[in-house]
């Protein structure tokens, strides 16, 4: 996004995902934090492993740091262990972190084929309760298999994140396998989304890519879309690291952290604190 | 499972999945219904395209067939749309069709690492309000990824499936990609699973195998777990070709139709007559 004069353009609602992330990075810095309410966190802050624990605690985050980062990623697992009092937690922090401007994007790891994917991308890129502005998508059924999210995220200003190279040592055992022109399937993953966002022009594919790894062992090389980068933190990868792991690509680097803020709560300042931290690294 | 004399030893909740799933066909026939409430169906219904109506489907389908069909496979794509109203709903939905007698498996396909694949084990295979007998689950991160929910299925007397190979066209570009030494992760999955079922003897951990291919292109020898088989009726496959799939191989295998079941409906009667005559295919 390119700006003229000192007043920036307005970015609202109806602007693409890629729009309106780089308009928050712009004025807020490149953090995305992490909403994993897990049993081990909750006992940290003294809350009951519960879904009132989990209410108190993301909402608590959300308060907090809702004016300052850009975006926040709730991990749907989390809310789901405690069924339909769970998602009903989720529904409620979604729309706490939009009204305090930042971007919510669900990491839910969905993917399916047909009907069936057509339901998630209403789920979560549509009218449904539970759509943010953007989601991860597994790719399991091949890239292709997640058009209909595709479609959805562009037509409503929204963006997915497929799961392309994750910093887990099992990873590599599908994402690093070739096809028979020796490419990696992770590989074959950009490129399929670097095709599908010079087409649209509207960068709504991203790519979920881990920041524990020395370097990516995957071409980037005209990837225009933005790149979730988990595993910051608690996980072993640093902001430094994320930066340089994405040293000459055009992308929109998205560094995020999970755990290593949450463990400053319950204290609003101390999470205000290590956040800002993060991003003067 | 083998039985000695004329009285079948009775299963109880305690028992491994895989017992259950044996004793439930040897009295049912194998044959697993899938609850897929999309608008095209809601609308055959004359229901509306809402929460009401995906619970009215639901709903009828299990009072009419919970205590004639081997299993249920709700998608929980459909319910996702409608947010905690649609999971309220599967949540009701899972309970009455165990309470028929019927196995439950929760078609999600999840899949995550760490301290987020053990919370969704907890919520699918555990103490979680969403729990139900077995799950399907997603491997792009490697199989390896998925112990959390492999040690929560075998603590429990539940199951999970893992995609393996696909029907969808778009599914070889990541199944059939290859290792340095030829093997495709497919079958890698499939070898996996495999040498955990020998290991713990309790054969919790099945497949997703699609049912419309011609021949399986992978080699299901000495797996001795349960293989699930979506894709017949509507999607093109046959119970005959699905059979016909597993010849030689001594695995459970569960055939599941979805719309060509459901399109029978709402009559309760049209329902029965349709899973009974799939069960004489």
């Amino acid at each position: 996004m390119t700006r003229q004069g000192t007043r920036p353009r307005m970015i609202g609602p109806m602007d693409s995902y890629s729009d309106r992330l780089q308009a928050v990075i712009a004025q807020r810095g490149a953090l995305c934090v992490g909403l994993d309410p897990h049993p081990a966190l909750l006992a940290a802050w003294e809350l009951p492993d519960s879904v009132a624990g989990v209410e108190r605690l993301v909402r608590t985050t959300v308060e907090a740091l809702g004016d300052q980062v850009a975006a926040f990623k709730p991990q749907a697992a989390f809310f789901e262990v405690w069924g339909s009092a769970g998602l009903q937690v989720l529904e409620t922090v979604i729309g706490e972190a939009q009204a305090a401007g930042a971007l919510v994007i669900v990491d839910a790891k969905r993917g399916d084929i047909g009907s069936t994917m057509t339901a998630y991308a209403r789920a979560y890129l549509g009218d449904g309760p539970l759509a943010g502005d953007a989601v991860t998508l597994s790719p399991y059924l091949g890239f292709g298999s997640l058009e209909p999210a595709f479609a959805a995220a562009e037509a409503h200003g929204r963006g997915v994140y497929v799961l392309t190279r994750t910093s887990n040592p099992e990873g590599g055992t599908v994402q690093l396998a070739t096809d028979p022109s020796g490419q990696t399937v992770a590989q074959t993953m950009i490129d399929q989304a670097r095709q599908r966002n010079l087409m649209t022009g509207l960068d709504a594919i991203g790519l979920v890519i881990g920041g524990t790894h020395e370097s990516l062992g995957v071409d980037l090389t005209g990837f225009t879309g933005s790149v979730l980068i988990p595993g910051i933190g608690a996980q072993g990868g640093t902001m430094a690291g994320a930066r340089q792991l994405m040293t000459g690509a055009s992308v929109t680097a998205l560094p995020t952290v999970s755990r290593s803020v949450l463990a400053a709560g319950p204290s609003p300042a101390r999470l205000r604190a290590t956040a800002l931290d993060l991003l003067s690294q």
